[in-house]
């Protein structure tokens, strides 16, 4: 069994080969002028490498939701990383990438982040897994994978030290 | 030729009728405490009509955007009207109604908008008519029709004195 299967479990979320297919659904996704943006952690994780696979000029942004958390009294600023925006927000199109799309209550304040920077053209969405579960009208431009997954587990990308991708189950 | 025929055009929205199927729609979505809000002024005169229809207690809320918008600078708050929440949004499940999905932008608006009330335990959004052109990632869990018009065309509901509605359309 993989490392990957081993830590989804019976779910067998295959991450790089999910990412195989995120690389193609970004393509599709891909205008002229397009900027990545991923949150952090995992998104982030994806941005950095489709930047390199699609040999798109730059550096892809970094998106820190923690500053527009609606629990943020509870989860406050700690080990967050800093949003990293190379690019200029104001009137540009962004691709944001996240690993996993859940309740939307993220993406609500990423985009927040997003408008503190500028007033983007528009921002689009692409995600390694949709788990539903949405408690925000919010949706993904493209999806690699749609899973329905128990409430009590919680699922996140994780990186080997050689950089390749596999999910990380755990139970909360 | 019907009112709402001829205020859209060839297009033949007539408003009277997607309001039966967004009732229905609606009835679907209703779960045991959900409050009903609608985005001003179109939404807001759907979700009162929905609230009477479908026979909930007491009155449905009433959203602003006008605070939140991105646009904010150059249309203030002139002529807008306020946000009224006849209900405590923490923990609430709330259906935003509002007439035309169109960019999403009004939707960020106002989740910014409840989320200075509250922390809703989940918002869901249903609309008469989604026209595409988003250029933000918001989805509609409900929409009666989905048409594509022309970025010239603005379509908002109007209504009679008598409460029926009909489509305005205009050249921008």
């Amino acid at each position: 069994m993989n490392q990957a299967k081993a830590a989804a479990g019976h779910l067998a979320l295959d991450a790089e080969a999910l990412y195989g297919q995120l690389l193609q659904g970004v393509r599709q996704l891909l205008r002229p002028g397009t900027q990545l943006a991923g949150i952090a952690s995992g998104g982030a994780w994806l941005a950095e490498r489709l930047q390199r696979d699609l040999q798109l000029a730059g550096s892809a942004g970094v998106l820190s939701s923690a500053m527009h958390r609606d629990d943020f009294a509870q989860r406050g600023l700690a080990a967050s990383a800093q949003t990293q925006l190379p690019f200029d927000v104001n009137g540009a199109d962004i691709l944001v990438l996240d690993d996993v799309l859940y309740t939307g209550r993220t993406i609500r304040a990423v985009l927040n982040e997003l408008f503190d920077y500028g007033r983007p053209a528009c921002v689009r969405l692409a995600v390694l897994v949709d788990r539903g579960g949405r408690e925000l009208p919010v949706a993904a431009d493209f999806a690699a994978a749609r899973v329905v997954l128990p409430a009590t587990q919680q699922l996140a990308l994780a990186r080997t030290d050689a950089g390749r991708f596999h999910f990380d189950v755990k139970e909360v």
